[in-house]
């Protein structure tokens, strides 16, 4: 056995004990370490390969927890081939019309300059205040913390939400609020209950690919409608609405996710005026508006909505932390009883102990210190974006600084694309999600998403110098690459 | 304004604070107290309807929450109008495919003998290691947990959640593990992915309403194949799948929900080996297994599974906490990462705070001690519920006493109907679910589900002393209702 040849890369994101447990267990998967067959002791296979004793050590244990190996004491570790079969056909079960799409999560990497991770920084993240928060809430309601609760919501942060939608003006008397697991699960409610399959649904465009890959997986039509500097266009959206009618539009009026732009006031009412001549639901997703760093609150779509034609979707992912899945969603009461129906089947209710702890941070006072530290840190991470953009980008490049939010668009000069940018970037450990990953109807090739929120403003201004000179660098490649009859686009 | 004619019961489940805040907001609604109407001093009505004033000022405080009422300070609380009118019409966009169905949840009594609620007992909940688990999670990954996760769980309860499948024999080589947002989510992940609408799903019959109506509403045609005492009837199930092939086959081996049956070793190894000749994928939910409390454990069907067509899914719910909505999926590989890509768009991920905290339970022993707590004075109720039904239950009543698990299902004698002694048992507040509520393909008029697990024994022995007697009545009831012309279903 050329055990020698085993590929293992310590730069890799994977620690080296997993890489070498999996390439062994892919040898035992194909059969070049057949059933019964014994391992090199720990010590030898360490010695060979030269590593620590201790990480063979480790891909043993973790290959004998998958049962690909037997230690036996005394005798040695053998090699367990996989003995049930994997006859079934469940490709042909998996249903073929969901598209298997997700989200590009890069593994965290202390090394690299990640502007692809839309996360909030942790190191901001109040964590005496969480654990006290989980202790008092357990002490006081602990039991009805962990049995079995409302569809609707912990009663306590319920009330305390709907008392802040009420005073904000978001929630009128007609309305009603629901928790649910994060943003994410109140568009799942709702494309289970609004959008039947083969029904249109309009969409920003560029988006937020949690939300398209969703509504495409519940086999909904998209039509994406053109978002700019200024938020989405009004005068494409009636276009549109002329040729066809919608079951529902879903819009983000607070830098968008990806480009960052807000809809002004004006363009608020404007666009309820032509949602109302058109008849259109809407979906407002106002997860971000909580992140301005400067200039004065607009009002929500909702809190303008006469006609409770608005169903208003926020969350304290972004403004708190994402790991603790908590959101809401208020809506007309039929629509909320509807919602409320649908997320019985889908989870029976959000987590308590999560609505409990966030419960105790609101009431207390907690929640709101920290999102002002949130505000804080964000504006420094925004204004060197900004700076180092301004400083850095070669002509050409074009970008809109928003007010707060968590991303800068960033649209690179014309016959650019950035996904090759990307390629080259990664070299150099600068991570982005190109445009393309947004894309509804239009393929935003030459555009891309710098998340500026979870970065230290060093790492930003390194970073953004990095794309500038790699974009410098391929606005002279195209030719150079179209002499060598090589594609530019990889 | 006739002020005595507002509704209070002091009987009723709902605080009387509450029932007079509800109560007014009716009035608003109707008119019947105009926009900017004053209300009376809360002195002055405590006195009209002989409540204490602080009663009357928690309902101002309520309404005044619900944007109902503003107060003034010294001139007294103005009504304000739903000005918003709600003219949008959402119930054309209400999805006309979805049933609006869900479980029966009566609020907790603590005057009443609730049958109907299938939950833990909280007095057997151990608070104390909950809130040291939290306590030590958070000191140690704190941010890690407040921070975004990956979809497929918490990576320390993940490993540990793959090791002990994998230790008994239930996860082979070619599976992986999911964490889910309880047993709920991972069905409504399966009915994404594996069951497009139109398609039929065999489920036993009766079933737990949650996943008959997540299926329902995905679109799904079922079929239900009959349960009796030794649980899914595997010749019913042979003759279906010669008439027609369905997507999947839905089964709970052990203390199914709600008839508490459980299918023999032999009869496992006979299902799966009509599953096989018939090529039919099966998901086995197990939530119920670890509720044994005499007899020897049966393996899961998954570990009986010798050709990888069965999907497994637990949860922490009904041996430790329902509170906290964390469960699992072991599938086959190609299966599990396509059931991911679905959770990840239904909620991105688990809460992460409570999987932390059940891995600090686990890995620490605690939830073990606690599940042998569980076990213990489930074994208790299940005696008392076995022993009563056997001393009070008249003749013609049938019942097959399950070793373990939530559940009686309770048979009347022919000709009885249990929706109609509900109504009787609800007057002497002891509370059921009727069969019907479980049906398939099958009415089950004549059966109820007695859920014994979160009842002390006394309490079991009362309720079923009082079934027992309503019984007797209503068998000598329907010959007389007949002769007075009253229907005897109600």
């Amino acid at each position: 056995m050329n055990w020698a040849s085993l590929r293992l890369s310590p730069g890799d994101d994977a620690p080296i004990y997993r890489q070498l447990s999996e390439n062994l267990a892919d040898w035992i998967r194909a059969g070049k370490l057949p059933d019964g067959s014994k391992l090199p002791p720990t010590r030898e296979l360490a010695g060979l390969l030269g590593l620590n004793r201790t990480t063979v050590s480790a891909a043993y244990q973790a290959l004998e927890n998958e049962g690909f190996l037997k230690a036996h004491v005394g005798r040695g570790s053998f090699v367990c081939a996989p003995t049930r079969s994997t006859a079934f056909d469940w490709d042909d079960k998996l249903r073929s019309a969901a598209p298997e799409r997700g989200a590009i999560l890069w593994p965290p990497d202390a090394a690299s300059i990640n502007f692809a991770s839309s996360r909030p920084d942790p190191a901001v993240f109040p964590l005496e205040a969480v654990r006290r928060a989980a202790e008092k809430e357990l002490r006081e309601r602990g039991a009805a913390i962990l049995q079995l609760g409302a569809a609707e919501g912990y009663p306590p942060l319920r009330e305390w939400l709907s008392a802040e939608m009420r005073r904000s003006g978001i929630a009128g008397p007609g309305d009603e609020l629901l928790v649910t697991s994060g943003c994410q699960q109140a568009l799942d409610l709702i494309a289970k209950t609004l959008s039947p399959p083969g029904e249109t649904v309009f969409l920003e465009d560029p988006v937020y690919p949690g939300a398209r890959d969703l509504f495409l997986n519940a086999g909904v039509e998209l039509r994406g409608i053109p978002v700019g500097p200024a938020g989405l266009s009004i005068a494409e959206l009636e276009r549109e609405l002329a040729r066809r009618q919608p079951r529902l539009l879903l819009v983000t009026p607070s830098f968008q996710n990806p480009t960052g732009s807000t809809l002004t006031l004006e363009a608020r009412r404007e666009l309820l005026r032509v949602a109302a001549r058109f008849g259109v639901a809407i979906v407002e997703n106002d997860v971000y508006a909580g992140l301005r760093c400067r200039g004065p609150e607009i009002p929500a779509l909702k809190s303008l909505d006469r006609d409770g034609r608005v169903i208003y979707l926020s969350s304290f992912s972004k403004v708190a932390f994402p790991g603790l899945r908590v959101g809401w969603c208020v809506a007309p009461r039929a629509v909320a009883r509807r919602l409320t129906a649908a997320k019985q089947l889908a989870d029976l209710h959000t987590d308590q102990l999560s609505q409990a702890v966030l419960y105790r941070l609101a009431a207390g006072g907690a929640l709101a210190e920290h999102h002002r530290a949130v505000v804080r840190h964000g504006a420094r991470r925004l204004e060197a974006a900004v700076a180092a953009c301004r400083s850095e980008m070669p002509a050409g490049v074009a970008f809109a600084p928003p007010d707060g939010g968590m991303h800068l668009w960033i649209e690179l000069p014309p016959g650019l694309d950035a996904t090759e940018l990307l390629a080259r970037a990664r070299d150099e450990k600068v991570l982005f999600v190109p445009g393309r990953f947004f894309a509804v109807s239009r393929p935003h090739h030459n555009a891309l998403r710098l998340s500026f929120a979870g970065l230290a403003p060093e790492k930003i201004r390194r970073g953004v110098a990095a794309l500038g000179r790699l974009i410098r660098a391929q606005a002279a490649a195209p030719a150079r690459a179209a002499e060598e009859g090589i594609p530019a686009l990889v």
